[in-house]
């Protein structure tokens, strides 16, 4: 049986190109003793792998040159040689960009697919949804009857962190591009407000959009939309930086001018990584699993079909061209 | 009785002049029924100054064209017409640039001149040592073993910061510039290291000078200091951002460039200021002046003669040319 997978061909710098990735078709490897053979079904892309593209450490080590491509995937069980795996469970596995892959059983989990499709599991029950919830939670902080805004507010994260401020009592304003994607946030998602930082009034929208200042902002992309969110804070406000997609291309990062806001007004601004959480995932996938189940948590998905296209998928995500939680079918 | 004050002539644009001050000798007032008139004995000077010689709103409203320069004195009360006062009390005020002043009794504060200067209650003992106090200890959390460091650290501010750190276990590592303030932080003040920005090489220095990485930073300063710590910092470390004297002067902010360490590393960056503490005012000054008392918190003045200059004194505060708390000595 023959595998499919995308290795690192050379480290991108500025924007990533599809000649950064180069297709291997080696045989698929047998578990061995301990391990789990699994056939990936859906493969999430993410920002975070820009990140990891490039030579310098991030949160974790680089991907190496000619090393397969990090990324979860959700997949099922074809053989196992792990007591607590059989054969058409069920998992979420970190086996990257490929078709097929052996895993020890303790890097793997069962997710229960008849309580939400397999693929939730990469997206509103899974990091993007945990992000959003403990994020928003633990360090937005967000009290009854505060303005939340979120950037990327049509995406995986930013969906589900709008949604949550508005269940948690709060006014949610968006930033997203275009007015097919502010159309969606606030009609679709139940967003107050969704600002377009493509019509070029970036400022005098958001002040529109939040007549009381901004109490949260729950930031994915950085650059020259933090700089302009700073402006309209509040006073004792809370910023949750959890992605800075804006410098991830970048060959020279954007330099941020207005952070005297995060002094004048006293802002909390803090980075954050879901792992950070990982002993509390049940406790987020049980609230976002019943939001869902009550038909109060909407999501969508963006799917691209067939491994060969990820890396037009990832560039595409890196450039918001994407609408939703970006997944690649591959099977 | 002639008074003399000075006045706001001017909005500067970029550096401060001493054109942007105008001094007037105009009668001195009597206190009305509630009032204490005053004899400034010392006008404190502070980098927040400059921030109010702007139209833009910072922490309050700014100082008008013609107004009162704001600021801090100690004096001594020369009539009463409030129960809670006498003649020959000293008192803390916010009466600002000029020789006398009547203030209701309510902004007065007593303070014990046996104790301690009456100087050092615009010090060690008043804003600077309480916002080093709060800020090290609310907001930068240290734990015993961590690295401290802290820029304009032969500063008011600053060198409280450093000595506080010490006190509660931690390395204190301090930035300041030119070797005669170096010498003055690790030889009087008793830091582990300081580094001198001036000299060229601050991220290697810094690199050198903590080991360990840095785990709180304590930013009186900001701009390219800001930006070359960010790239030292731990992983779930603390910045205090109390001051960024390198921005109040700039016609065009500095651009941040590296604000993506808060984000990978999970650093928790926060704004502050001293009032949002000021029911617990007590508590930092009885710890403060008991350091003081048992030789442990070492503090030093830099006092320039007659209010005539206090003008030309805050220039040379936000150039760095002070060395140790700036204080205009008034009679």
């Amino acid at each position: 049986m023959q595998n499919k997978r995308w290795v690192l061909a050379s480290r991108p710098s500025g924007w990533l190109t599809e000649e950064n990735f180069r297709l291997e078709t080696p045989p698929v490897g047998a578990p061995r003793e301990g391990e789990v053979l699994v056939k990936n079904l859906w493969l999430s892309l993410d920002p975070y792998m820009r990140g990891r593209m490039n030579a310098a450490k991030s949160y974790v080590k680089p991907v190496e040159i000619g090393e397969l491509m990090v990324g979860q995937t959700a997949g099922e069980v074809l053989e196992s040689k792990h007591p607590a795996f059989a054969k058409g469970d069920s998992v979420l596995t970190g086996l990257g960009w490929q078709l097929f892959g052996c895993a020890k059983g303790d890097a793997l989990n069962k997710v229960d697919a008849k309580r939400a499709p397999l693929s939730y599991y990469l997206g509103c029950l899974g990091m993007p949804g945990m992000t959003a919830y403990f994020g928003l939670k633990e360090i937005g902080q967000p009290k009854s009857g505060d303005t939340v805004v979120v950037s990327a507010a049509s995406g995986a994260v930013g969906s589900v962190v709008g949604q949550l401020a508005k269940l948690w009592g709060c006014r949610a304003v968006g930033i997203a591009g275009g007015s097919a994607k502010c159309d969606y946030v606030t009609r679709e998602l139940g967003f107050d407000a969704c600002v377009d930082y493509k019509a070029g009034n970036l400022l005098r929208d958001l002040e529109a959009a939040c007549p009381k200042g901004v109490d949260v902002y729950f930031e994915n992309v950085g650059g020259a939309v933090l700089d302009t969110v700073l402006r309209v804070m509040n006073v004792s406000s809370r910023i949750v930086l959890c992605g800075m997609v804006a410098d991830y291309n970048a060959t020279e990062p954007y330099g941020v001018k207005t952070l005297r806001s995060v002094l004048s007004n006293r802002i909390r601004m803090q980075g954050m990584i879901v792992f950070d959480w990982k002993d509390r995932y049940v406790e987020a996938i049980k609230a976002l699993a019943g939001y869902l189940a009550q038909g109060k948590l909407k999501y969508r998905e963006s799917v691209i079909e067939g491994l060969e296209n990820a890396p037009r998928g990832l560039i595409g995500l890196l450039k918001g061209e994407n609408f939703g939680k970006q997944l690649v079918k591959l099977a």
